[in-house]
């Protein structure tokens, strides 16, 4: 790849800082839980002590997928692109948490399979939807690079305007099937364990998901210890193109706020490339989905809310990211115990 | 009380048509998660199926308690009115937290123990910080009902002035120990099941805040069918203050949120006044005080938020609203599967 990709550790002497500087607020220590832990990981992804409320993107990356001829999903694979022309229309639920949250959104089409012309969409497309996990690789191996790529290098123009914080969003139906074949063989797990209803797909359908992950499995025989590989065999343009937003991200000291458990299978092929990349990322939320406690088990994450949210989109992403602003500007507004005239522990 | 604390039965009808109206926006059914009951919650209690987005504020009252004589917290009792001096000064955890929520703040003085004359607080004066519950009853009768009734006009002047969200916040040295007490008697539970740390006492003092509770309870016999009187012997100004406010909020269609283990004990004091207002409760966090799970299970509340938070001030509640906010939102604003061209279940 032409675009930075070699991650640094993150700053560990910018997180204590910012730790100590939460126990000098005039509040009892360490009252303000898990903010305080988040603020300081910000710290240390933006390497000073006190980084502020940071301007933030939500890349919605969008693709098409062949193991939705396997009827593993309660919609039609129209609707993929339907909700790529509602994401451009402003009417969808990501378009108005973001906007609440004052956050702003680029739509990737990451390979759709009938391209969507709107101004308001980003054409990024490594293929007309990809081919069927089940009966051979999703997609070639170059196209997984070209999406790993593709992703590092939005995550650098958008590093170069100013955001500071990138949150991952992403819509395609049939995605939760190839997100669990990527975790079954990354994590490794069995398929039954990881795989999950999706949109809402009933038992039958259900056991018919877990079969399509074992048959990609089967024909494909990822290594696990060639994810970009297991990542062309299993698939997902927009999954390819969302590592490589974690890779760029990560690259360049971006914070990365992960939705669910799609984008969280695009952080683990992520990690396995570059294992540097765990420490660059924020959990949001915890779905339903089995697979995604799991992946964020593997990448040692602890969810911010865990509203039972399933929605994609970055949605849960969206909902965090208040809360995470909030950290930020607590650790950079309030007052010490000093500043307030507050008695620390006098008795 | 010359204010209206009758309290109707929320809309169900409303609630009923908030549920079907979520099933028609262009999204997998349940997608939304708890995002979906609780905009449903709160079309029932603002009484139309479609409330949209509300004004906000939070009613942050403070008291002295004469059970911080007993050691009880890890901070002195001068820092009660430190603090409220803090929250006038604009650079406390709430008002940071409270400007980014978009959410006005008004500051109570419910009787701490010396004034503080300043313009952004409002004095409500039931005393100069109330007895020691240990000894004998906290406040008196009157005291009480006074306490009640200007919480309750106050949340009718606060919804006369638009606000549709109340938060309820406090700010009292000794507080959690008042609070543990009233928990006791109304659930009951035995005392050692209620009280926690606090601000961040040690076991030992956590020992003795155990043995100050049952002497509390001893020296004052409460019975739990007198709400009214247990308040009184188990006391705090704040607390009943709040409790007003949740009468006077319930009665008027106001949204409750809810911070944590104080002031879910306010709301359990108003529940036992009137079991109505329960209905119009929202949770928006769950704090280690091991009584606050055992309170939003008296009142049947989940917490939107789990992350450690201890602070109080209506800091959890503060970062809750942003969550509140998108679910009224998306409910206004999504499109149907119709209005956004999209296939509802095709396959």
């Amino acid at each position: 790849m032409k675009v930075e990709t070699r991650i640094r550790p993150v700053d560990e002497t910018a997180r204590q800082a910012a730790l100590t500087a939460w126990d000098r607020k005039a509040k009892p220590r360490g009252s303000l839980g898990e903010l305080e832990s988040l603020a300081a990981r910000v710290a240390a992804i933006r390497r000073t002590p006190n980084p502020g409320p940071l301007e933030a993107v939500i890349v919605l990356a969008a693709g098409d997928h062949g193991y939705a001829a396997e009827g593993v999903s309660a919609y039609p694979a129209t609707v993929t692109r339907q909700m790529v022309a509602s994401f451009a229309g402003g009417r969808a639920a990501i378009t108005t948490i973001a906007e609440r949250a004052g956050a702003h959104l680029v739509v990737v089409d990451a390979g759709i399979a009938e391209p969507f012309d709107h101004p308001a969409v980003r054409a990024v497309r490594l293929g007309a939807g990809t081919a069927n996990g089940a009966m051979g690789p999703a997609m070639t191996r170059e196209a997984a690079v070209r999406g790993l790529t593709a992703g590092a290098e939005l995550a650098e123009e958008l590093a170069g305007q100013g955001f500071g914080i990138v949150a991952l969003g992403e819509m395609g139906i049939g995605n939760t099937t190839a997100a669990s074949a990527l975790c079954a063989a990354l994590l490794p797990e069995d398929p039954a364990a990881v795989c999950g209803r999706g949109t809402g797909i009933d038992e039958r359908t259900l056991g018919r998901k877990v079969a399509v992950v074992r048959r990609a499995l089967a024909a494909n025989r990822p290594e696990p210890d060639d994810p970009t590989g297991t990542l062309a065999a299993l698939g997902g343009y927009e999954l390819a193109f969302l590592a490589g937003v974690c890779l760029g991200a990560a690259a360049i000291a971006t914070v990365i706020l992960l939705d669910g458990f799609v984008t969280a299978s695009a952080a683990l092929v992520a990690a396995r490339i570059e294992p540097g990349v765990t420490d660059y990322l924020v959990a949001s939320h915890l779905s339903p989905e089995p697979g995604h406690a799991l992946v964020l088990a593997d990448l040692g994450l602890r969810p911010l809310l865990d509203l039972g949210l399933r929605l994609g989109e970055g949605s849960g992403a969206a909902l965090a990211l208040p809360i995470l602003q909030s950290a930020l500007a607590l650790l950079a507004d309030m007052a010490t115990f000093e500043q307030a005239g507050v008695d620390d522990r006098g008795s």
